[in-house]
């Protein structure tokens, strides 16, 4: 048992020193590893299995809402970045440059793309004619360099994987709509898959994507107290149809300026994942999306114990995995404790212990890994019993979390009593506002905390002064510190 | 039926401009599009889930022998490339350089990944540390990088889609085994899931991927007699083990390289698809990966009759659906024969006409898109029907285009009658071969065939001599000319 000890006491306490719990889980996890350039990562297989199972949940989402899946180039022409003013000056900064290929200076530098707003806006005005080619609704699944000073694994790195999705409509009332649709596709993916529960709100124009009319978000709070933006979601107006030429013709015979849209969400989601559910064993993963659902650990002392666990284990994987449940059997040469340890590490939601005694009483010892909570279950009873922990996990994860974000929400009508809770950086602190750059650039230079987003849910508004300037405020705005 | 006929007559005829025809089919059918970067390429959402389908199928008969996705940067470090001196020959030509990032100079260009091997070999000699590790079984969908200066949708494009696997073994033996199980994974992709006849066999020296010790490849035979290359698979023995380190402690104490492997397929799998069944209508897609599998027209002259046929074209679409046939009701404004013939431009393999007598009846025309043969099937008869003609459909396509292959191997013994059938551009030509460079390399110059491969199927094989040198020959060969 000194190896089940050793593993444990590698861990960084998570309230001790939060950034390091959590690179430290990520590396031991196997999630991921940095690469040879500054600020790339490699996603190992077991990080890549949680964004596969990520991707199809959303993927699913996307095309109920008759979104279909491309590919664009990864390589813009300069030229292209300058054709919409803002959305240059707000990537100018983080771009990478292709300059030679193929043995020889290029004429005309490019990019590679940080989105592809540009390259898609001009694919649409070729492919868009009328208004019976609208709405065109793409989604891109791909991977995107933005050069960042300072890396963090998942949250923030030069290249990441995410998907960014575009499209065209007839006016900014539709693409309004769609705007909306998209973001409630990751609000649902958050709460429901990542029990991972989320404010969706509205960017302040400081905050807002660059060449947008309006950005919307979903905002976690992260169990450090910190927010993480999960997700975005951005009407686009006549911006960039009007700097790339997408005109349709309408039913009235007159040529107009479509409105797009775009909305991303990336490997940014898997940090969200373990900053918001991880604990000092490590990794805890919602069961809809862990790569392992449950692990079954076989113990035995005498080989003739072997042989007996091993037919019951044996009839175990093949009964869960005809139930479609993402199992594993680990008959590596440590100990048990060694694995339940190493396992909880990775967050396996359930472990399922399978020994002589186990054989004898054919049932397992079930052992939830959220709460610790264990159960004998009958081994006919476990096709029903086990899809129903692991809804209970499911519920479970996202009510600690949501308690926990609700518990972390304070609501202040005074700047003194905001910089207070800032110092402690705990949380959300919601406040009574009015749109103001220049009073949301003084208070994040003074407490670090920036306006995550005026939530759409305004429930208990009344009017009265905003926070800082104390003009007559329009809605509560959230701040945080964030990542 | 103007439009009709119009949409027919603008197809170039296949016999007339093999590669006009190739590429207006592409556009036409809406699977792809230039970018605005020379020789990249748009895949439209028509193309993507062509890939998608192609890319579920390669990926479970990986997880079947236990490879697991990852990722891995994109950008490469330069002194990464000159660690492993035939490797960067072979590609030194072919790179694109990041020169500036961030808005900075770079001090080490960094090359955008034109293949990983580098890459993965620095990861996994931190990775693996002892025989228990071994084998490491990665692969990785992903976007690389070559820069070329020919290039045809699909076939030869700047940046383009692929997957990439890459293994550790204990010795050459065991990687010698894995490199010939992913080239058997290749093998029946193509022929079981894209009805595309290949010969898989081994790459000549002059031929292998730069650094390998062994290449092996599956050639497929496209209708117009030109060879294409479809997969490969590379035994890289301990080249990249030496230049990267990787080396594991054995079971005996004594630290040892290991043998590496590499394999890939790429969207250019969707040229092949393309250009081996496709016919002067346009495309045939295999059901098996067909994005539209079945595709309802429905057919009505009075308001009265198409309230009537609308009724069970939901029908016969939610049965379909829930049957697991991807299906698609085509109710847009045009007339029946004009989307007969879109639909047969984009492959789609059956098509299901409904009009009032069908509705009569009970009953739809079913028209197979391979042969144009039509059979009317009573709606209670299609859930087994359907299935059938899917079967019938992949089978058909599969012996015709075997029997093309077999029509169009011609084995010769002599170096004119070789250089005849090669100046007619048909078919594989096969040959008693010795290897021997310099006398490939002047075959090539002479008649622009290439060796395609050294068949593993050496039936029928006699001593004898060696085309071209007179040698002994040491088995057959395939020439061709080949995209």
């Amino acid at each position: 048992m000194s190896d089940n000890a050793k593993f444990v006491e590698d861990i960084t306490d998570k309230d001790d020193d939060f950034s390091k719990w959590y690179n430290e889980v990520i590396r031991k996890a196997e999630l991921a590893d940095y690469g040879p350039v500054r600020g790339t990562m490699i996603i190992r297989p077991y990080g890549y299995a949680l964004w596969e199972n990520i991707q199809k949940l959303l993927d699913t989402r996307f095309k109920e809402v008759d979104v279909e899946n491309a590919y664009f180039p990864l390589l813009i022409p300069k030229s292209f970045f300058e054709r919409e003013a803002e959305h240059i000056e707000g990537f100018a900064p983080e771009l990478a440059w292709v300059t030679r290929g193929g043995g020889e200076e290029l004429e005309e530098p490019l990019a590679i793309r940080p989105t592809s707003e540009t390259i898609i806006g001009h694919a649409y005005s070729r492919w868009i004619q009328s208004y019976r080619d609208l709405p065109v609704l793409i989604n891109l699944w791909n991977n995107v360099v933005r050069w960042e000073k300072r890396t963090t694994l998942f949250l923030r790195t030069s290249e990441f994987l995410w998907q960014e999705g575009h499209s065209a409509h007839r006016s900014i009332e539709d693409a309004e709509e769609r705007t909306r649709m998209m973001l409630e596709t990751y609000r649902a993916l958050a709460e429901e898959d990542l029990a991972m529960p989320v404010v969706a709100g509205r960017k302040s124009e400081n905050e807002k994507f660059a060449g947008a009319l309006r950005t919307y978000s979903i905002e976690a709070l992260m169990s450090d107290g910190k927010a993480l933006q999960a997700g975005t979601s951005h009407n686009l107006g006549e911006n960039f149809a009007r700097s790339f030429d997408i005109q349709y013709s309408d039913t009235d015979g007159q040529r107009k300026y479509c409105a797009t849209v775009s909305w991303g969400a990336s490997t940014r989601l898997i940090g969200g994942l373990i900053m918001t559910h991880g604990d000092n064993a490590g990794l805890i993963m919602p069961p809809k999306v862990a790569p392992i659902q449950a692990v079954i650990v076989p113990i035995w002392r005498k080989e003739e114990e072997k042989s007996a666990v091993a037919v019951l284990v044996e009839q175990l994987v093949k009964r869960l995995k005809a139930n479609g449940v993402r199992v594993k059997a680990d008959w590596r040469e440590e100990t048990p404790g060694w694995k339940y340890n190493e396992w909880e590490m990775r967050g396996v939601p359930v472990r399922l212990e399978v020994g002589p005694r186990d054989v004898k009483t054919n049932s397992v010892m079930l052992v939830r890994r959220d709460n610790r909570a264990k159960e004998a279950v009958p081994v006919e009873a476990l096709d029903n019993r086990l899809p129903q922990v692991f809804g209970e996990v499911q519920k479970g994860l996202f009510e600690r979390a949501l308690k926990f974000q609700a518990g972390n929400t304070h609501e202040v009508s005074d700047y003194d009593e905001f910089k207070q809770v800032m110092a402690g950086q705990r949380g959300f602190v919601k406040v009574k506002w009015a749109e103001d750059t220049e009073a949301e650039l003084k208070i994040k230079e003074e407490t670090k905390a920036t306006l995550r987003c005026v939530p759409l849910d305004q429930a208990g508004f009344t009017p009265g002064p905003s926070l800082f300037t104390g003009k007559p405020a329009t809605g509560y705005a959230l701040f945080a510190r964030a990542y």
